[in-house]
């Protein structure tokens, strides 16, 4: 019960948990006790190195508001919550595949009539987004709702923005049509940096890495039934598709951007003026018991 | 380079740390990428719960404040930090053993003379604490620096109690006499529970814990030539002894209050009053090349 050592001192915490009232809790609990006191073992800070992890934590948290998540984003660029997604969606065959919902969600997005624009005034090239939403069985699914959001051209989301732009932009929520078809206006977005004037910022520079993703649209579409997907769309020809730094590019989530000129598009929508145009047809996983 | 699945993941991240500048920071994020990539498997979280584990580090770092180090209480009570501290103190036979520094230690208390009473007013029986410090072979070192801080009878520190109070008390600086003594006076300090309102007490109690430590007066000692002594002395007979949640206590850190009457002291001082005497010889280390 004393006079604890290298040896004993993680023995010692295990036995703590002894009356731990969730199972759950417990065991977790067990395994970061196992887990970061292996990492300590095997790293052996030095006092000043472990006050240097007590700042860097401490640092992340006290960046956090309601616009600025530096703990997902460690998550994010430490690849761990593309693990985490991989755990949990072993999708059946078909299925669109997953990737990291990011910092930039903002739940409740403004609700859009089809067809709309999101863009919000900014400047860059015109894009038209459409494609279909369909179930596990390829049944187009009637009243999907499918939020979406993406970085303006030069590489920041709505949310990053200061002050006397509008609140929300490049960000919205649609409902699909009757054949499960979803189509809305925008422009083009950026490759960009993910933010690094924080604590991970710092850790992505000492670890030699650059903070860029490629340019993407994100996704999170919901029906009755059907799992929620959280993935985005990646911009084929990106320079870093093979060097995102939250590690969530897959092969089957990149489009190519095609010449929409004025007329109908090949999934039956008006262009008024030439565009860009990305198709996607996204498939439902079933939902889980 | 995309496509990453659970078990590719890991290798993944660890391959883009090829350009990191530093062979330290390489081995650290390295050992941090395995071991929390080895949890995260074993723990198989879902996701929402890793949204949970975000949000409690999230929570942990706005609770930081010039007061408050809650993720030292973390590290305190996952046993890291007298982890680290076993790693970093393999003393030599005879120097007095360590603890952990704890969440409550300012930087630069005020010095005082010796004799002086740190309580600040606070109520409570009186103490007298009194000691050596001495070099590695034995010899008393004069001018010693010792910071000493504790709780009052409530189980309070300064730093945690409103406005109207006196800023700091309950702690100083001294230094030690000709014959590397020290001496002064406070009132005997309470068991208490650590901060236990945040992120951490929250955990505690997920975990089936109490929040308590055992009644204890802190010390750090420097001299030129030593190893700097962080460390505290336990009182004995305390409930808390066998189950400190910082996992700190060692038998050779606990003493036994004695009743001083008026009169003159072991230890050569003056005790105007009844009082509890607290006396310990300290031995520090040699310093590290």
């Amino acid at each position: 019960m004393r006079n604890f050592s290298e040896e004993t001192i993680t023995g010692a915490v295990l036995a703590r948990l002894v009356d731990a009232p969730s199972p759950r809790a417990r065991a977790v609990s067990e395994a970061l006790i196992r887990h970061l006191h292996a990492f300590v073992r095997e790293v052996r800070p030095t006092q000043a190195e472990w006050a240097d992890g007590i700042a860097f934590l401490t640092c992340a948290g006290q960046m956090c508001s309601d616009t600025r998540q530096e703990f997902i984003l460690l998550s994010d660029t430490l690849g761990v919550s593309m693990l985490v997604d991989a755990i949990n969606h072993p999708l059946p065959d078909g299925a669109t595949e997953t990737t990291v919902l990011g910092p930039f969600y903002v739940e409740g997005p403004p609700e859009l009539a089809l067809g709309e624009d999101i863009a919000g005034g900014k400047p860059g090239e015109k894009l038209l987004v459409e494609g279909t939403v369909r179930g596990p069985d390829g049944t187009p699914i009637a009243g999907a709702w499918i939020d979406t959001w993406h970085s303006d051209t030069e590489g920041f989301y709505d949310v990053q923005l200061g002050e006397g732009l509008p609140a929300l932009n490049m960000r919205a929520r649609f409902r699909t049509d009757a054949e499960g078809r979803f189509w809305f206006r925008s422009v083009v977005p950026s490759c960009y940096p993910v933010p690094h004037d924080g604590p991970v910022g710092d850790m992505l520079k000492a670890q030699g890495r650059h903070p860029y993703r490629p340019a993407h649209v994100h996704f999170m579409i919901g029906a009755p039934g059907c799992e929620t997907l959280v993935t985005h769309v990646f911009l084929d020809g990106d320079p870093y598709l093979d060097s995102d730094v939250v590690f969530g590019v897959k092969d089957s989530l990149v489009r190519a951007l095609s010449r929409q000129e004025p007329g109908t598009t090949p999934g039956g929508n008006t262009a008024d003026q030439a565009c860009a145009l990305l198709r996607y047809d996204f498939v439902l996983a079933p939902g889980r018991a």
